[in-house]
């Protein structure tokens, strides 16, 4: 039996307890909507700043709303080790997906403290105030800002109600115009990691209770059409017809065999409509999505080369021309090496394998990794659920979590690196 | 080469002149729409009562609002000959689907009262005032009136403005009341016989003007869902994955390769739509409309149950399940032996083959057999399209059509059969 140590097991229900409380800061009754500079965020962030100040952490927040915690080295002024995670959420979200980070992160600090203990580097815990992207449709606001990459043209950007992102900004009580002081200077920073809920299903099928992340998935985002020519579903025999969702159909399963095919690759098709869109009419279009990740990205970009000329070739044998649109991509983040090394000590000294696994989704540790080594711990959830109410993790896999960042803060330490 | 007669040629061109000017009528300024029991119609039918008057024939409506122009034959009170087709047109339609039966047909009168000729049995051309169905979403209204198996009930149903039926029927001057008396005696009718663009493609494939239909194809309609389980696109790996969409490609490809190996059959896929359907979802539903068609009703039946056990079975060996509703099924209506091989002798009669297809449309023939010996003629129309402004003939074709309609009476009339 592998016993998580009473103490992890006692703050992992308290992290559970927060995380409950924080479900009830919410744009919507009766459900989980935290979305970027709100007042269901400023709440949340209330809520945080108390808890941080009471495990000794000095507070403050940056221009882009960030909350920061600082816990202080045992020599003031040291470089900082930053922790973290988002607090804002999707829509209809669950409770663990960002806060969990945040609340894990802050157990640790509160058993330096309650230890009176304080180590060779600073801790910053960072509660980052966008990370998914949903008021204004680009992802890691907090985060982006924090490693100096904020694209200040995105400030004009509008939500749903209007409202440009620079007022929103304002009146959550940041300041658009301080955003460069937000940016961290890396030689001031030793590294940023992260715990997270893993958002999948393989800890839960190896039956383990947390996991180091090797990498972040790099990603390829397509829209794909196929036109052919519609017609009449009674009149036109098989042999005359150009049918585009034929075309779209040998198109999901050449992705789907693909992915099956190369180790570590998934490529889903997640959108799909059909034009004119009738039961007794031919499809004369097809319009598909196509996502591809891995974490090589010389194997994902060659796996969307091979699947573009697979949709031009199959598509031709039947008269179906394929246009493919890249939409949006991103390069695979690797995570420290040495970081994740330590991490995985930490896990083996209780007793469990440590099990090293890429991100397929990405996180705020994307951003920092321009301008600081990065590391993740992957925490079981049940089912693989995420971004759903039904998100849920267990306190003892929780427990596993906490004991694993506190230990890796003492591996840290004692390797005598904290001092970059 | 074979050329038209003159005289049809000139008869040809006056038809698709007179398909300008129903195309006027309409419900929609700058395109054609000419629903059931609307004005546009009423404007349509009084261009056709001018029309058939002129052609020397004596007009009624009856109680569904069907137009009838009846030619006498040479003794007064003779079984009659239907002749027929639709004026009720789909939205932003063609100006030949429907109308050009009713001209041509039309045009056939015309020929025989400008040689003040009478044939042993009177003509009736029926202009149906509903066939498309777009209206109250239940086709054939017009045609099933006349057959006697209207369903009264629908006289309740509402279209999309919330009128009922019987009153749209009696604002158009019709008489729900005095539908049964709509109905024709069997015994008093020779047959139906329509002409109607192919609406297909395979004349044009044929380079052929005209060909006679054998069949009206029966067809069996299955709305069918796949469900699996809905995940992250980045993090479920694709061999722990139960992707709907994946299951719904296999069965549009199984229906595509069904049809295909089967002489006549056509399976088509017209709409598909996915849950929760963002990019970075694995599809958790999938559902898919499925039309299947063959003129013969046994090969249709056991085309559409080997699909359904491919769904089910496919479906199982992904974790995916199938669900399969038939929304609507109707029988093959084959077209009597007797007219169809004189309609071939009057197409031989002009030089060309005598081509035999089935409709894989449905038409008002497919009512009209419940009381009579149906046939139809069928005329070529470019690139087989239909139910779009498109649609297009070419008034040589029209010319053989109408040829082949006058030649098709003589002949009747000299079987001596037009007494039943």
């Amino acid at each position: 039996m592998h016993e998580a140590p009473a103490t992890a097991q006692t703050y992992a229900e308290a992290v559970l307890r927060r995380c409950d409380a924080l479900a009830a800061c919410s744009e919507e009754p009766g459900r989980i909507t935290r979305r970027f500079a709100t007042p269901a965020l400023a709440q949340a962030n209330a809520l945080v700043t108390e808890w941080m100040r009471a495990a000794g952490m000095a507070v403050r927040h940056d221009a882009i709303g960030n909350l920061i915690g600082r816990y202080e080295a045992a020599a003031p002024g040291a470089p900082a080790l930053l922790l973290g995670s988002h607090l804002d959420s999707v829509r209809d979200a669950g409770r663990y997906d960002g806060p969990l980070g945040v609340l894990a992160a802050l157990a640790c600090v509160a058993r330096l403290h309650a230890a009176g203990a304080r180590l060779p580097f600073a801790l910053e815990l960072y509660a980052f105030a966008d990370e998914e992207g949903v008021r204004y449709h680009t992802t890691y606001l907090g985060s982006r800002a924090a490693a100096g990459t904020f694209d200040t043209t995105s400030l004009a950007r509008a939500d749903a109600d209007g409202v440009a992102m620079a007022d929103a900004i304002r009146a959550a009580g940041g300041d658009p115009a301080a955003l460069p002081a937000a940016s961290r200077a890396a030689d001031a920073i030793i590294g940023y990691v992260e715990l997270h809920i893993e958002q999948g299903p393989v800890l839960e099928a190896l039956d383990l209770p947390v996991g180091v992340v090797t990498a972040i998935a790099g990603q390829s985002r397509v829209a794909l059409e196929f036109r052919g020519l519609a017609g009449h579903a009674g009149t036109v025999p098989m042999a005359l017809r150009r049918d585009a969702l034929c075309a779209a159909a040998e198109f999901v399963l050449a992705a789907e065999a693909q992915a099956r095919a190369t180790d570590g690759l998934v490529a889903t098709v997640g959108q799909v409509g059909v034009e004119p869109g009738a039961s007794n009419v031919i499809p004369g279009a097809a319009a598909l999505s196509l996502d591809v990740r891995h974490h090589d990205d010389a194997v994902r970009t060659a796996a969307a080369q091979a699947l573009q000329a697979r949709a031009t070739a199959n598509g031709a044998r039947r008269g179906v021309a394929a246009h493919w649109q890249p939409v949006q991509s991103s390069d695979a983040v690797r995570c420290d090496a040495r970081l994740a090394e330590l991490l995985g000590q930490a896990i083996a000294a209780q007793g469990y394998p440590a099990h090293a696994l890429p991100s397929g989704a990405g996180h705020d540790a994307v951003a920092m990794a321009v301008i600081a080594p990065v590391a993740m711990l992957f925490v079981r959830c049940q089912g693989g659920i995420s971004h759903h109410p039904a998100e849920s993790v267990a306190a003892a896999d929780v427990a596993v979590g906490i004991e694993t960042l506190s230990r890796f803060l003492g591996l840290l330490a004692a390797t005598g690196q904290g001092q970059r």
